[in-house]
Parts: C-alpha cells; sequence; structure tokens
C-alpha cells in the first residue's frame, strides 16, 4: 500500500502515534473501562488532562505567569468577534492588518463592534508580501492591534513581531503555534484553532495577558463569548469537545517528547527550503511571494500552463498524495506541511512534481 | 472484568457498536486511507455525513418540509443566548418556564437581550413537579415560549407538548432528543447538544421553523451566532468539530437500526418504570417527584440516611455502576439513563441497590 500524505490545510495531518493513542482511548482511557468519550469533563481524571495541557502550553512556549491560557469551542473563527467584543469598551477603535484571506475576514466580523483602523493592506502588490512595519498607519490610539501571523490561504507569514509600542498585539497563529519558539511577553494574547498544529478540529486555545482580561466586554457579549467567564470556569463554562481536548493534550505531549519548539522550528525549516527551493529551480511551477514573506506551513504554487491541474491534482492522489488544491479564493495548489507532516511526505511530493513536469513537457 | 455501566448524566454511555466503528474510522476512514480527524469538512466525504445526518434526523423525527435542521457548536449553553438574541428583534419579550436548573440558568442568559416574563416556576414546591398549563401565566405577547423537555439535574420531564396558541414553542431537548417520538410539528423549535442522546461532546443540532429563521437577528449578534446564517453555510460555515459530528451520525444509524423511536421509547419506558419501581417500594431509597413529571433519562434518588451517600457511590463504583451522584445543585443520586443504556445496565443498578440496602441495614 502506498504510504499517503495528507497537505490538507486542516483538518490536517495528526501524527500517527497521536492517532494510535487516540484510538485505544476510545475504548479504554486509562484502564478506567471507559471510553474517553464518556470520560465526564467534570471528573478528576479530565481534569488531570485540562492542567495538563495548560502546563504543557506554559512550558512549551515559556509563558509568562501573568498571562493565562484558556481553551475554548467554536474555532478560531469565533474569536474574530470575541475579540472586539472583550476588548473595545473604553477604546472603539481598533487596528488590523488586512494581509490575506483571514485577516480579511476578522476585519469583517470586527466592523459590527469597532471602528476597524486598516494599518497596512496588500492587496495593491496582489498579497504577494507583508508590508514593512514603516510603511502602516500610525495606530497608538487604538485598543489593540489584530495581526494573523500566518496566512494559510495566501500563504504568507510574519518573520518578524511586530513593535505595537504600547498597544496588545493580538495575534491569530491558527496555522504556525507551535510551529516555532516566539517571545510570548511581546504579544497581548495569542490564539488557534486545534486542527492544523494542534490536533483535531473542534477546540481552540487562547493566551492572554492579565491586563487584557481586565478589559470589560461590551454589553450584550454572550456568557460564552466572554473570555472573563471561561477563564473564572477554569475552560470548563459547559460540556467541552473532551475528545478533540484529549487529543490536543497528546499533541502537545508528541512535540515534547519530539524535543520541543526548537526541533519543530528546524525540521519545518527545512521541509520549507527544501519545497521553495525546487519551486524557485523548475520553470514548470511558480510561487510569487516575495522570499521573505513566505510561509513555512503554507506553500502555494500554481502551474504555469493552469490547464495541467486537474491531471497533477489526480495523479498526486495516486501517487498518495492528497489534498493539494488551492483554497477557492486563490486557486493554482497548496501544500500544508505542519509539524506533523514528516520531512518524508515533503520529499514524496517533490519528487512526484519533478516527474509530472518532466512526463508533461 | 465486571461489565461497567455508566450512569453519568454526558458525556455519557455511547453504544460500544458506535465506539467501534469509530475507533476503526480513527486509522481509516471508509477505506480512503485518512483518519475521520484529517477527512477535510469541506471534502465529499464529509458532505455525506453531513446529509446523511440531516436527513437521518428528518427520518426519525419526521421533520416537516417547512423546518431546517442545522448543526453548532458551542453546546447547547451557547444556545440559551443565541435564541433571544436571533428571536426577539421584532417583539423583545419572551416567556419561560423556570421547572429546573437548565431552564434557570437559560432565563439568567436570556436577560442580556429581552424582557423576559417567567409565565411558571416550581421553586415554591421544591421543583417536584412541572406544572399545569392552566397554572402558567399568560404569554400570548410574546416573541416565544422557551421550555426545557427535560431537566437532567432536577429529574423532571414534560409529559405533554404545551399548547403555546400563536407563540412558537421553542424546547431544549438536550436530554431526551431522540429517546421517544413527538409531534414536531407543534414545535417552533427544538434543539439538543450530543452527548446524552445523541454521542459525543463537541456538537449540537437545532431544528427551526421557517417563520423563526425569517426573524433578524439583534444587532451585534456575533456572526457564529445567526441561525441564519450558519444556515445559508450548510451548516459549514468554518471548521466543525469533524469526529463528534461524524460519531453523532453512526449514532443516528445505530438508532435507525435498532427500529427507530418507537423501539427507544419502549425501552426506555421499561427502564424508567423498572427503576421508580424498585425505588418506590424499597424504604431505603427515596424518589419525590411527583409521578407523572419524573424523567424517563434521569432518575434522582436519595438515601433515606444520606450519611451512606459515600459508601454507596464507591461500592456502586466497585461494583462497576459508575457516576451515580446528583448534581451539586441538588445533591443525592442520579441515574442518566439514556438511549445508550441497556437494561441489563438497570437491572444491574437494582441489584446493587437492594443488596447495599440489606446490607446497610
Amino acid at each position: 500500500m502506498v504510504q499517503l500524505y495528507n497537505f490538507s490545510p486542516g483538518p490536517a495531518m495528526v501524527p500517527k502515534d497521536v492517532l494510535m493513542q487516540l484510538q485505544s482511548a476510545l475504548i479504554d482511557y486509562d484502564g478506567l473501562g471507559l471510553s474517553i468519550a464518556e470520560v465526564s469533563h467534570r471528573s478528576l481524571e479530565f481534569k488531570a488532562i485540562v492542567d495538563q495541557s495548560i502546563q504543557d502550553f506554559k512550558t512549551l512556549l515559556a509563558i509568562p505567569d501573568n498571562y493565562q491560557v484558556i481553551f475554548l469551542t467554536g474555532g478560531a473563527r469565533s474569536q474574530f468577534s470575541m475579540i472586539p467584543m472583550n476588548f473595545t469598551s473604553q477604546c472603539n477603535s481598533a487596528a488590523y492588518l488586512d494581509f490575506g484571506h483571514w485577516g480579511h475576514l476578522a476585519i469583517e466580523d470586527a466592523r459590527s463592534y469597532c471602528d476597524v483602523k486598516v494599518v497596512a493592506d496588500n492587496r495593491n502588490n496582489q498579497r504577494s508580501s507583508i508590508l514593512a512595519e514603516d510603511q502602516w498607519a500610525d495606530y497608538s490610539d487604538c485598543a489593540y492591534l489584530y495581526t494573523v501571523d500566518n496566512e494559510t490561504v495566501d500563504g504568507l507569514e510574519l518573520n518578524f513581531i511586530p513593535q505595537a509600542h504600547n498597544v496588545p498585539l493580538i495575534s491569530d497563529m491558527s496555522s504556525n503555534i507551535l510551529s516555532r519558539p516566539f517571545d510570548l511577553s511581546r504579544y497581548g494574547m495569542v490564539f488557534a484553532c486545534a486542527q492544523k498544529n494542534l490536533g483535531i478540529a473542534g477546540i481552540s486555545v487562547a493566551i492572554i495577558r492579565d491586563d487584557l482580561l481586565q478589559r470589560s466586554p461590551l454589553s450584550g457579549t454572550p456568557i460564552l463569548y466572554q473570555y472573563q467567564h471561561i477563564l473564572a470556569k477554569n475552560s470548563l463554562p459547559n460540556t467541552v469537545p473532551t475528545v478533540p481536548w484529549y487529543a490536543l493534550s497528546l499533541v502537545l505531549r508528541w512535540i515534547k517528547a519530539a524535543g520541543g519548539l526548537t526541533v519543530m522550528a528546524e525540521r519545518n525549516q527545512r521541509k520549507a527550503d527544501k519545497l521553495y527551493g525546487f519551486i524557485d529551480n523548475n520553470d514548470f511551477y511558480i510561487n510569487e511571494i516575495v522570499s521573505d514573506s513566505r510561509s513555512r506551513m503554507n506553500v502555494v504554487f500554481s502551474l504555469r500552463d493552469e490547464s495541467k491541474n486537474q491531471s497533477f491534482l489526480q495523479q498526486a492522489k495516486q501517487a498518495g498524495l492528497y489534498n493539494l488544491k488551492g483554497h477557492k479564493a486563490v486557486g493554482g495548489m497548496r501544500a500544508s506541511i505542519y509539524n506533523a507532516m514528516p520531512e518524508a511526505g515533503v520529499d514524496a511530493l517533490i519528487e512526484f512534481m519533478q516527474a509530472f513536469a518532466i512526463k508533461i513537457k
């Protein structure tokens, strides 16, 4: 049987070890005789999973004491509303970067709650680069600066942490959290959904500094959209998705066992360098993103001859390389190569791309 | 090894067949070579699961054409806010029944959005019965009448469908949906979380009549709290919890294979009758709920000698009977006997309770 590699942007590939442990726990969790799906979210057993997940995030990201780790449902998208609802009651204007699909959607959602100031926008250059900070408008009077650390659809990634000065920096790290170490103390908040680098769909994480948590939510903010409330209930304000949460805890353990974020970062850089290197040196494929804005997680590329797209996708699938189709908003191809994608998967992709290019020419 | 029975109110027992299928799909879903956790929510394979889930609900509940089946995240609790946010823009007062823990919480959440009219309240009789409709205040000027069909914590269940006249009836059926047939056409909306009768935590269902769906949400309702938006996106407004959803689809298949809701209702009635019958005929145990208000799903009971509670719970666990402790708001014991609890589990519980009573006396 062909070894499969799943290049989906999310739900994405999950480490095989994690799937095996999850499979076993589905029938008998930790010798309890119950399925992990049947373990109460109020039990001591589940509390241990919750506490360990928080502790593992703290360890992996060296989280300072004045930050809280919160788990939520509803995907990252729910936080597009939660962030302005929770943080703009004192100052009603908020700064956003429009560098891709997800930043743009966050802006649209935020407009219901505050005056959105778009401080930089790369649509004029066809979303081919992250504009440098000296080209951003002033945002010093804003409640926060919102960024997307990695634009999953467009294949762009910030390779720096904005200065932000005294404005709290909030970052959507859905598609690159735990893919490399970073200085969390530069942020007011970071958040991410699980189904890319953290496991399976159904759970999200937010890491929030105490001063932001002290802001009052706007009137009318639903109780489950209030970060303060979720924190006060230790992330268990109601029945949480226990199986996705357990899967997340296994992924955290897998990252730690592999050597932590430094090892992840090295692997991810090597995978991305190989793939971009191949694309840049093969005139059959093209990636037009400025090199220092390229995502290490989502490598977008096109075939110069787009009439070959369907054959490419079909033959890739036959070769065990799944879900390479680009997002419909962008077209072309996209290889998502998160933490769980082994280097051998990238090698197999390159080998296939090379063979396809030769055969078609 | 002792056969275990899990009497947890939720996450509750899951049919063994469902767990086995889920376990297998975690490594290879339907011969794809991918885990169900890795299947894209945008794929044809997942669309088939979505379509089948909708169709199975329509079949099982004989849902008329002017109702829509919607799936959501965030648990039933999120709908405590969503309901007033979506349905009170034209008429700002809404009617609620305060017959137990969950109805009371829904009232508290609704107060942020509308003028709540509590039309009946059983706190004066220690939540021992559902008040008959002729004791309810008038609610004919309200946007809807909100009921909880089964009060999980208090052990009460409605054994009738309120007349409601021209006011849309909205019912939280989290703990008894698909436990018996009922006339859906009498309701404007019913909703339920999955982790009791529908599978595992992480997904909820709402079945809503078209006229309610045409009401405009209040200004400021988050995009993922708008039923209209979720429906327009075919319940896939963002990445959904795919594994819980798949588990739900397996439970629906399991119910259909077992013979549907008539068979479920017979089994559930027989289990409840046995257990209440035993309690009423044994002076060691007590249930003070008026007989026609008793829940078929959550059987609350106390030991007359409450100093024996700890021994009861410990020895029950040794006998393989898990999670019998009552909710902290009520105390005592509670046996949750949803669809997935086999009759043999109730027999084992009765046998244990009898032996415990004899031994302690």
